[in-house]
């Protein structure tokens, strides 16, 4: 039978995947909260405007845009960070900084759904207004470190800096747009395209390129001195980026989180100008996660010059891992509080006991049934571990029967004893 | 100066209310999954006909519609019971019934923005499958109830039957699409349109509409016979439906839920078939949640008949209340780990007593500085209670000093010092 179908790349998550989900969601938010971020929530729909200024020629193809009934373009989030920058010239520009704020929000590109890839895909995200120092960078990523290390996520990070071709491809007089696309080329490892274009756009950028293609670390500041002639007033801003990749990289893996410089990692969003990463694993060939700073993002959008870094993770990505290693998200017991015949003293007694049940954290539903032999059969299928039973024998006598449907023990006690002592007793593991 | 705006009738939530929103949430899901209800993440996008075959007129009108790269009509989801029924259909026909499923989720209507009512908001909703018993709209009630208990809002439930004006307007041989829009005239209250217009459909209706909206829930058994005729071979169907009624609000009561008859209540989503109701406050006069019976949706979509049950809050709505009476969602200690000159031994050591505190449930964000005293004046301003404070002096005696923010007190001790000891001597309540 057809029925209504799902649209393409999104998806379902149901079961499992869905406790995975929540449980992925729950164990960011408070990782974030610990390390002392705050939660914004900004809306799903945007003005187009706000994401086609800066997110990359990539995102902007792939966005899903359309006019409301008052004519204006509007687009679904393809990222947030632009949301929240509005949000902060828009209501936060008073607060004390650093800012510090976390977010978990579906986005949507217009994408060949893949492997990892959907058109509707859920990040989590930290950001950190007004702070020029490599600190706001660590603090971000020793926070998602934190927070992948509690899932139990192996991982490392790849850093790059797209400030470095930026100032090179700036002293050579390269404009905005070619510097965009040249870096959208060599994002997508189309390397020779990038050196073509280059080529047509100045003689010496294929050279400039194909150098911080290839240096180390600690090749860079050999860089400067090859090339004092083209980036000449911008030698101090080069020292500083260098000196910044030096330090992040040194520091990360000083506290011990592991990071290595890749120095043909650009990422496809426009707006980065220094540090940026990427976090990798072995189960996956794609990244669970990037970020890096984007300064004076809040300048395209007509705000004063700011600081700002950040980083978002891909959570579909991760829950892709974890599936393959299945973690335990919902243990333990779990009762089934059966009320027959649905007198209405019975059903009270029921709901009662459900009630002090969940006031010690025990999952509980209650059900009223006709027939005791189904509703048992149902909670076995549906992974209850316990059933409380209050048919009409028990109410006369005034007592309940409680089944460990595992063991298969019963026991009837008087309805009224101490709640506590008898999940002690009876729920425990001994029983 | 003029930024990007943000699209009329959404918000940006930030700061308290953020934290709010996320304090509603996660108590939403914690009362859910204690109640026995599982996960559910359908799309924010869906084709635009799984909601247009059955939510309404109002609701139709009101959806944000758009094509795709290939044409196909998608809509951003007006609300989830229908996206919920699409995933049963697809994927959940096999599991142990009842299925008991929660979501939380934002939805989106393009209506003029009012008080309370944005074009985008958030719901969390609860939705049973496969159970035809009154006692399933009672689990989802008391669930409601027990989250709204627990989050401090008092409220009390106005209960209708949308299935008695069904059953008499079916007997008439009224068409649903007379039927709904009867049923929507009269949920917008305009009662005068609704009998102008029964008029022109069915000479009778009028009548028994003026009866439906007049009569108390003890007078309802007293229509069977007053119409008789009319109801025919309905009336076994009938008086299911109005002791249905009579049960579910009793039962309420019975449990403590207050919860009383409104005769004209239909509510605005043209699936329901039987009981429904609506939440009301004393703060705001519209309603923050809603809900009912809406067996055989499966079957709009082409699957076969099932019985279902569910309802959904509004959480925006929740938020106005809780602002008015500030709640303190976010108590406690929050502590700055401050490193300064970032020599690197000693980021390692504050990285390392921050990552201990936060074992400890501690909040705490590390900062490295240049001058204490900057740092110590936003960590006042920025909300942290508690300093740590690492200098050069303090790395070279191998101690740490410790600052508590408000009484000003600040003592050095020896940095390796048990944490445990240093969070219950100088970060409680007696320093």
């Amino acid at each position: 039978m057809e029925y209504i179908r799902i649209p393409r790349g999104t998806r379902d998550l149901i079961k499992n995947e869905a406790l995975l989900h929540e449980y992925l969601i729950e164990e960011f938010k408070k990782t974030a909260r610990l390390n002392g971020f705050k939660p914004i929530v900004t809306p799903t729909i945007e003005f187009f405007e706000l994401f086609a200024r800066k997110s990359g020629e990539e995102i902007k193809r792939s966005m899903y845009v359309f006019k409301d009934k008052a004519g204006r373009l509007l687009a679904l989030r393809p990222e947030v960070t632009a949301s929240v920058i509005r949000a902060y010239l828009r209501s936060l520009r008073g607060e004390p900084k650093p800012i510090m704020l976390y977010y978990v929000a579906q986005c949507f590109r217009y994408e060949e759904p893949q492997r990892g890839r959907y058109r509707e895909f859920w990040q989590g995200g930290l950001e950190v207004i007004g702070d020029r120092d490599v600190d706001a960078d660590l603090r971000v990523v020793s926070t998602a470190t934190e927070y992948l290390d509690t899932i139990g996520i192996r991982h490392y990070y790849i850093v790059g800096n797209v400030g470095l071709y930026r100032i090179f491809m700036k002293s050579l007089g390269v404009n905005e747009d070619d510097q965009d696309h040249i870096l959208h080329l060599i994002d997508k490892k189309f390397i020779d395209k990038a050196f073509k274009y280059s080529e047509k756009v100045n003689p010496v950028l294929k050279d400039v390129l194909r150098d911080l293609l290839s240096m180390n670390l600690n090749q860079l500041n050999e860089l400067i001195g090859k090339y004092t002639k083209i980036v000449e007033n911008k030698v101090d801003a080069l020292e500083e980026e260098i000196k910044r990749t030096i330090d992040f990289i040194d520091m990360l893996n000083e506290i011990g989180i592991n990071a290595i410089y890749d120095p043909g990692l650009v990422r496809g969003l426009a707006y980065y100008n220094s540090i940026i990463y990427e976090i990798k694993t072995q189960k996956l060939d794609i990244s669970i996660g990037g970020g890096g700073r984007y300064d004076n993002l809040t300048m395209v959008y007509g705000g004063p010059s700011e600081y700002s870094t950040g980083m978002a993770l891909g959570l579909d990505r991760i829950i892709l891992i974890l599936k393959k290693a299945p973690i335990i998200v919902e243990p333990g017991i779990n009762v089934l509080v059966i009320v027959l015949d649905k007198g209405r003293d019975m059903y009270k007694i029921g709901f009662d006991i459900m009630k002090k049940l969940h006031r010690y954290g025990l999952r509980a539903t209650i059900m009223g049934v006709r027939k005791i032999s189904k509703a048992l059969s149902y909670a076995s299928r549906a992974g209850y571990t316990h059933a409380v039973i209050i048919g009409s024998r028990e109410y006369e006598k005034r007592i309940v029967t409680i089944k460990n449907l595992v063991s298969k023990k019963q026991v009837s006690i008087p309805y009224g004893e101490e709640i506590g002592s008898i999940i002690e007793e009876y729920m425990g593991e001994n029983w």
